[in-house]
């Protein structure tokens, strides 16, 4: 390497590296998020993501994933980078830039790890508190590429039981979308996707009718979201 | 500001910052990448991304316009963030996390302002070059997204002139998958998304019978791509 471009190198401003991680959970009904209880900040906050810093050998999704344990005991988290953050101010004290991930994840499965640790709780997402920094602004991000997610794929059969009835997966999508869906477009619109298998049972104890259960046909799910141009009716060419 | 929490930040590691824009073009015929001429380096590549450093008071995406000007003399390219590399070793000099974005532009527009730069050049992508550290990497997820979001909503139509034959939105369609489409499937498909306008106008000059003109009625395809479960037919409920 040349002098000139060591003094390049020298030249260049150094920031602190952060990974915050936006966990969704799941819970049969609502949409949550996990946070961690912190020190009151300067800015009033008490909560905040899954954050910390960038260690010296390790590579961003792998320290993402090590936060995320350190703070909550969750492993084996998918963890998909959603968006980095880097305006100037955004942390007071030294330039900070942070790269975002997230996932959504079934709260019941993950509930005893989580609630082993004493400073991560769920929130409902219509009752958040107020977030450190701009991290409020992340989970908005987070929010609207699962609904972007959503609106694309049929998303989530991970979160529901192997077996599950329509209005399970329509909660899903009402929580995600926090809106509600009318019952029986969404479940004519579900079924014409052609993804389900109905079983020959029903759910029981809630309902004297009952609601049938189905499972995903995972070759089809496969084949047709693999499947390039499959904005066209039945795929591509 | 605690004197502990002074503490936590001087302990951490700080890194160097750049911003890497992966730039595509569309000639009508094949998809282009945009690249600028370095001196040789120490892995023996000679040619890069549009890359930099941030500057102090510079955000993530104003800083990644500001490099692509100084190094092509191009404005006004709506840059979109890809992805964050920040591998322990990508740049064996620093420690350097690099957030990419990429755009795809039709090169005939923007040709006069390239050409007149002497470092940047179009490379078609069967033709690159050795790229700098993992821009290669680089180049390979943007390729990734852009397809993506090709299957998921028809793009590109401001690649094409305002109006336009449906042979010359295969073309397009073909470059980006690198794969020759069935004609009459394609155009079958294409139209029965119901987003085209024929118009009573013929293409001339390039076959006796010559192409009908199409034009992008963009009232519906605003309406079918905010509709949210448009993954179902006819959109959400």
């Amino acid at each position: 390497m040349t002098q000139k471009m060591v003094e390049q190198y020298q030249a260049q401003i150094k920031c602190l590296v952060a990974l915050d991680s936006i966990i969704f959970g799941f819970d049969g009904e609502e949409l949550k998020l996990l946070l961690v209880k912190r020190g009151v900040e300067d800015d009033g906050s008490t909560w905040s993501l899954m954050g910390g810093w960038l260690r010296p050998d390790e590579g961003l999704e792998e320290a993402a994933n090590r936060i995320l344990f350190e703070l909550t005991g969750l492993t084996d988290i998918y963890l998909e980078q959603l968006y980095t953050f880097g305006a100037p101010h955004r942390d007071r004290v030294e330039r900070t830039v942070a790269v975002s991930y997230f996932a959504l994840i079934n709260v019941t499965d993950y509930q005893e790890r989580v609630s082993h640790t004493y400073e991560a709780h769920w929130f409902s997402m219509h009752e958040l508190p107020r977030l450190l920094f701009d991290h409020g602004q992340m989970v908005e991000q987070a929010i609207e590429r699962l609904r972007y997610k959503a609106s694309q794929h049929p998303i989530g059969f991970e979160l529901l039981p192997e077996k599950f009835t329509i209005p399970q997966l329509q909660k899903l999508y009402e929580a995600i979308f926090d809106a509600p869906l009318d019952k029986r477009n969404f479940s004519r619109k579900i079924l014409s996707t052609n993804l389900l298998e109905k079983l020959d049972e029903k759910q029981r104890g809630y309902s004297k009718k009952g609601a049938y259960l189905y499972k995903v046909n995972e070759e089809k799910y496969q084949k047709q979201f693999n499947t390039f141009l499959n904005f066209l009716p039945n795929g591509g060419t």
